[in-house]
């Protein structure tokens, strides 16, 4: 599919940012995260407290004692439980209260609590209808477990923005040139030409640089001389994972597909967790072919994404505070807008058939 | 009066935190804070200043000059009188406008004045009906002013919680041990029995754990080495005093009552000042029966009250936020409440009183 | 005219705090200000940005990107016109769209531009109807461009409160002895007479001190030993330019009108830029007749200048905060009130015939 001409973004993209998706695996935290302390994370505006039980195993309920509503993440780990720091009511991993040390029998005041799962070094939970949480349904990139490939973890950026201002930017490789001139950009990218395609996960959006100057990070790490094929794949998962496929090989000699030689190829990761209506988390880390064993690497990789990120921060945050003054400011729209208001068009689907099915 | 089983702490306690008992005397400042300029304090939401003339006397009006509503704190004492920052206009401690001098007559614009008196060591306001104010009824510790006692001042603490919240916490000596394991809990304590009476005053609390290993604080200042009987008496008076008389003897020989052979007692003082629904200041001091004379035993005493009114302050914050985040959420009664919850139901006829005494 | 005896300023001053004057000109910024980087500045509540093209001209449109609403100062200046920072469509000094760069041509999107004009070293802006701007109805201080007279430019202040509360304040010389007592005021000034008049362009407010000491300012100056004729005019400009004429002269020598001997002079220039109902920035700027080439005589004026405008901050803002606290409180009125109680009744005609303007 090509670039629909004259598709207009805020037919699709109005309104709806309003609302989540609660059928689906979000990254709560990184697994390291939960030692010996309860920790708390705002996640679709619901408070949650995450711990992690002598027996290894994280548990999540909600973040509130219902005798004086302490959140429990001001108590303390106690076995496998948690106890509230203000009278000692002790509950486990299904909300259950088991203890209430001031007075001979525990009260009957079970709290909500969450599916929880550990996967590629990070917690995983299901922020909806527990009867429907499958784990087998939590992303996983093949490369993150393969020899041959190499991981690093990335930060957890905080960005004042509705997710789907994030997964616009994510559907969107034509913003590069303008947000990253001195990092990602190409100047022959300009030119290059975008396709997507609906699939059954989400969207893919692609663009093939032909022949073309390598951009700074190929030259770094890729050592490059002469000028290559490089490519960007875009592929944007329901509801808020991002995997950007990019690398590059020498002219002609093949591409991501067939693996041309001295190819390098990146999978930069984003799992992104919706704090509120206006706040993001964007955890990242990235998945090389190369060099895979040195650590400096991976680091000098990441430093280069930390400069970009910030700097696609700084204009969705921007972006977000100007949406919320001109509210309902009807915008133009562009033929690169295509893809993202596929994206958006199919988390309206999903909203509606979640939105629906809580009726019946 | 033993605890009440079943009762339900939100049946006495939701609603009435909106309102404030005006007749009654509130700590406005320390005295020593007033010296040559004017100063302000908002109490129960009123903007207040109050200055000490060159007579020495301390006067309090409404924070606010009528001509152009620059607060009067922004001016000067001139004599007794406090002058207007922005064009001199002058009133007296009776709230009368005495000189407006960029003209020939002062303007006929009184301004609402306060009763105030000076006490241990504390400017005390009256917020209420003027008539009805009678320094007689301010609190009193006799200790204070006795030989063989020593007082030590402590802070002015700022709590981002209602009053009545604090008011909870001091008819509650459970906590204790959640809330300050490593300074004022004691394991022994968990067991022993609470009990709580009404009085014509408020309510009192009290605890005795006998024949148990002394507390760090007992410890520390007691010299004991063997078992001891401790007890934990909290006088919460109406609206917002609260002293909290503790302290240890050996096992068998007295108790607070009796005055034992080698008795350690304090009276920890709280004057709690609501300065809006959701911010109280609590100034402490404290007054003990030993080494009265050693200034560094009352330091050593404040720093550890000081570490454990922090860890009071993060629990009951942490409380008022989630009380408004979770606004009319039902909450669970725990046997414990009953001493704050009678202390509440007290407050309440106290406030139903007022109101209907001024709908008269 | 004399002050109006019983004038009330409130019944004058209230409400129309809330609405601006748009066919006005307001300055923008120093015109040093915009070099190789756009600029956003907001006036009268508009996001507006600033830049100055390759040819050296200011132009101004709104700040917003109508494609993602991105503000288009986070973008780059190209040539004369103006490129956004998320996929660089570009503006010209007209608000027309010239250039979408993703795709092959531009969309028909034109934003708003103003009409700015540098004059005085800033960029002045028009708000309002642009059939009505005319750059002949900036103001202008003809001593600015004249030999023998030297000119400082001082700070961009800004205050957090209505610019109407600043003109009030830039109509009243009775403030300065309790405002700034230590730098401005002058004890022999109290009792001096003021007077006010109509005039076609505002407000002019007058205070003769007739054979009187020398106030610090003009000591430091003036040299002068001996008693002195001292003057304060307050030009107060529809709707925000104040210039304070003042200075000293021996006694019975000449006056501003005449121009005596050993006379010191400065015109003191604000020109008050609303930024929002509740803050307004205050550029401020001087000329003197007195040692003009002496560039750190005209840094030291800026000091105390800033020391006192300082003191004018803190009022002004504790005045709008309590106007907002107390809002509605009724104020009593003051003989000096009559000055800039005029002013606000000139102000509130033109703030009519716009409004009647606009219906039509």
């Amino acid at each position: 599919m090509s670039l629909q001409k004259g598709f207009r973004f805020d037919q699709e993209g109005a309104g709806y940012e309003m609302a989540f998706i609660h059928n689906a695996w979000y990254v709560a935290c990184w697994a390291e995260e939960l030692k010996s302390e309860p920790s708390s994370r705002t996640i679709l505006n619901e408070n949650i407290v995450l711990w992690r039980g002598q027996d290894g195993r994280v548990r999540a309920t909600e973040n509130v004692c219902p005798h004086r509503l302490l959140p429990l993440s001001k108590g303390r780990i106690v076995g496998d439980d948690l106890q509230c720091g203000y009278h000692g009511l002790t509950f486990d991993g299904n909300g259950g209260c088991i203890l209430a040390p001031t007075q001979s029998d525990a009260p009957d005041c079970a709290i909500k609590h969450y599916r929880v799962h550990e996967h590629m070094g990070m917690v995983w939970i299901w922020m909806g209808d527990p009867t429907l949480a499958d784990t087998n349904n939590i992303y996983d990139l093949p490369q993150y477990h393969q020899d041959g490939w190499g991981v690093a973890y990335g930060d957890a950026l905080e960005v004042e923005a509705n997710y789907l201002l994030l997964c616009d930017n994510l559907c969107d490789p034509t913003h590069v040139n303008y947000v990253h001139p001195s990092t990602l950009g190409n100047p022959d990218g300009i030119n290059a030409p975008v396709t997507h395609r609906d699939t059954s996960w989400g969207v893919l959006t692609e663009r093939l640089t032909s022949n073309s100057a390598p951009t700074g990070f190929v030259k770094t790490f890729g050592n490059y001389q002469n000028k290559v094929d490089m490519w960007q794949r875009y592929l944007m998962y329901l509801p808020s994972v991002s995997i950007i496929d990019f690398g590059a090989t020498a002219v002609g000699t093949g591409s991501w597909k067939r693996g041309g030689e001295g190819r390098i190829q990146v999978y930069s990761c984003h799992f992104m967790t919706p704090i509120t209506e206006t706040r993001t988390i964007d955890r990242w880390l990235h998945v090389r072919n190369f060099r895979v064993k040195d650590y400096s690497v991976g680091d000098s990789i990441s430093e280069q994404f930390r400069i970009a990120f910030g700097e696609d921060k700084e204009i969705l945050e921007a972006v977000q505070c100007e949406e919320i003054r001109n509210n309902g400011r009807k915008k133009i729209g562009l033929d690169l807008d295509a893809s993202a208001g596929l994206f958006r068009s199919k988390i309206n689907r999903l909203l509606r058939a979640e939105m629906s099915a809580r009726v019946r």
